[in-house]
């Protein structure tokens, strides 16, 4: 089967070479063309951009940074969009928000097209293994017809619906994270201070019915203060002011996830944002003299 | 090894059990002496009173109901300390708060004998299958002495020091349940009115890095409104209020419990207080007309 | 002094008969120009439309409805835009977004004209007593010329700089009232379950040193449980999250904002968004058995 | 009218003094003696104990430091409960827990004697003024006998049934003082952060209808982070628990004031205990680079 592929990052890459690995036949571009040779040396082709490959495959997946680069890739000037003919699938399994996902749904569709959203929960380890899970939702048909590519990158895909859905459940699942690590955070501080064993909390939970792989790989690192960046606590925190506002729309109220937003706020103000969202311990654990500033001359 | 077992309810019994299993020698007491029978079929000894088993064996286990249980088997007529002597040692494995082992080890260390607290992670089924999490505290030597029999009821077992740390560690595990809990069901809330498939949710939690068995094994019967007490939202609510009171103790604060804790209250407000405490969905999700009542000729 | 004034609303009437009543002389212009009739009996001449006032006027007030009627009225055909020129000013009095208010700002400066966005803190009957709060923003010499004018609407002018800040200043005073009502709300619904009086609470309230005005009023007709739209609580909760938006870009964390927006989320999923928001006080209250709907057979 | 006066501290010295004033024959005692002399100067008559003064007059005032010393001034040696009969009344105006004001009255009451409870709002400030207000619950007669005496300490008192509800009463005020507190720190926070001036704020909300006496008096410490104890954090704190535990008691959630009080523990995490309870805004404030302690080697 031939497809494209678009946006060579450290997921897009790893995703890549599953395709190749399956047998896809695979032209991959990247805007920093050096990204590609890896690829082209393990069997793909290359496309000068992303009209090019749209003209040479029928369906083409697109792995990009963000909402903007996931516009610019299809509205700009030898974009997706001018190559998008009735014949052609186009799968953005990019994160972004609803509203981008909308847009390109609507170009892409308008002008004959069939558009798949497709984000994906895991990340680099997830990438390289094909073990992702894909939320998919959008074109039905489309969506049946790049299940074979869909197994080749992950272990498990959803088909949810109408356009837009993709982002929406990844969002719920996202609050739901962001909320554990904060409960987490809160349970390692008081064990700390109350004189129990970190280790001992970690090794118990990993027993229990509650134990879980993000408590386990993050759990020891956490006591130790370091928080290599897997998933920066900045895009942590966007993601839970997306999801209040998914809540705000439709006037589900949610105050454990409001509150653990404001933690993250807080790991913000302290200059944690590029650290990993497991830094929001630091946030909840901190402990230090806060005196100072005080005026005591009153 | 020659043992004495007080308090046979569904979580004693399986535990006596897996000791007759294992091959000691277990003489059994229960206020209700009915229950003794089955036990004593397997092949246990019964014995008349609490004292009478003290004095019998070297080592008493107890898995009372409640902190007045377990205080009324130590200190009334025919209680435990009446046969504590310096050969003695008494393991109590009753959920109780750390003001009331303290109490019970004082009596039983002034009298000369020895005292570990062991209060339990999991319920019936790992009670059943030997499965248990125990997280002992006091006497070191007593513990050391007692693991060939915490391994036949469990399947680990923690030293964690000074009488107290067991049932501090059980709140701090019992409390970052609560807040995922709440968490949990904040999700499922708001994919719910989000027009999301919550089965779909439940299967790309379980697929993912934070999917556990408490999602695994609560989340079916959340959907279906169905809350069969299996931990009853009363005890996870006082649970969640004396994680809060450690916190209080040692100056960490704690939000997100703190707001769970409130979700937890208000589903006992709703009266929701003897079902599962997975009932706390109920209580997130509600969505009614709340506008009688509301006066509206002014 | 020759003024425009657009917009007559209840506040917009009752501010531009504050003007006519202190001498000047005052150009009308409302959407549905009945409106326009009562006051142009006492003294005002009526605009045929935004264009026509601002060409005859070189201030020009609005009191508009909401965001997209104050963008309205500047740029579509006929609007104030068409009419700015150098010796022109244009001071927006509504309640609108700081976005919204960049935006007039932008085109009104860009032709050349003065602008000044002046938000108020008040409703009915400040407006009709001439004893509102103004918070205005923007172009200072606007703003010192115009101060004869607030003088005549309102009892207190700020002046608070770049133009924005009379938006985001309105929302941190609203999000502290909103904060303030939940807080009571929370307050009037303990005592009345710990069966202490609730007007006896109000009572002792106003006599200490957090008695203030919103609890003296709303207090007595929140006990009925009646809350005529004063200010509506759609509007509250929009303030709560415009607030928190705020707090999010400068990274302030701010959970009792968050806590207490939740509870109008939820005041708004149980169907009271168009009354008053002293409502919340009945989302806080609630009491009703929730147990329907719980399945039992399981 | 003869009264006896226990407690010389800074309360009950100005409240003793006014019953002097008032033309009442004020006998005094105080643990340490010397504290009596200058209202003896002032015509008070000196007890040598609470019993002595009991003797002495047919109502006893007390105004104490603490529950212990409340406790201990009843059922010592020479203390209230000796002279106890059935023509005596004793008032305790001590800010006590409602089980400790029961232990007291059960104690009063079963040798005869009558009981008021009768704790007040309001410090140093309106002591001395005459201008408590009293929050009286207990025996009807009683309360009505000492109108006279509680309108020279106080403006305004309330009788609140029974004994206990003057506790209550007194936390349900605190509390929603307390969280009036915090909202009006994330306020004055998100402001600053924001650049919006402070003073201006502080100005604005005196001047609308959520203006009150407290923003008044201890914003503009606030500003410079001065926070001088007027009422200190950690008694605002424990008196935000005891309201939740209130609420607990009687299935009231009440998230808003569960999430203030962590932030008073957050303050006393910092070390703020004994300064005033609006220095809670230094810790919604605080603004610091927390990344030291962070291992940035892995």
């Amino acid at each position: 089967m031939e497809v494209g592929f678009l946006g060579l990052g450290i997921m897009g890459t790893a995703m890549a070479r599953n395709l190749i690995k399956h047998g896809f036949n695979v032209t991959v571009w990247n805007r920093t063309p050096a990204k590609c040779e890896e690829l082209v040396k393990e069997g793909a082709a290359h496309g000068r951009n992303p009209a090019d490959i749209v003209k040479k495959c029928n369906i083409t997946f697109a792995m990009l940074a963000d909402p903007d680069v996931a516009l610019s890739v299809v509205f700009d000037e030898n974009g997706v969009l001018e190559q998008i003919t009735s014949s052609k699938g186009y799968v953005d399994m990019s994160t972004v928000d609803s509203i981008t996902s909308s847009k390109i749904s609507k170009a892409v569709t308008e002008k004959g097209g069939r558009f798949v959203e497709a984000p994906v929960s895991g990340s680099k380890k997830p990438a390289e293994d094909g073990a992702l899970v894909i939320l998919a939702a959008g074109d039905k048909l489309l969506y049946e017809e790049v299940i074979p590519a869909f197994n080749a990158m992950g272990k498990k895909s959803f088909y949810l619906g109408d356009v837009g859905n993709g982002a929406k459940m990844k969002l719920v699942v996202n609050m739901i994270m962001g909320s554990m690590m904060t409960a987490f955070s809160e349970g390692l501080a008081v064990a700390d201070k109350a004189g129990l064993s970190q280790q001992t909390l970690l090794d118990i939970l990993d027993l229990g019915a509650i134990g879980n792989g993000m408590f386990r790989l993050k759990g020891p690192t956490m006591l130790q203060h370091s928080f290599p960046p897997a998933f920066p606590l900045k895009h942590q925190q966007k993601d839970m002011r997306l999801a209040l506002a998914l809540g705000d729309e439709v006037a589900q109220p949610m105050p454990v996830a409001a509150v653990s937003n404001e933690l993250y706020k807080k790991a913000r103000s302290l200059g944690l944002e590029d650290h990993d969202f497991s830094a929001v311990y630091h946030a909840v654990s901190e402990k230090h003299d806060a005196t100072n500033g005080i005026q005591t001359n009153t």
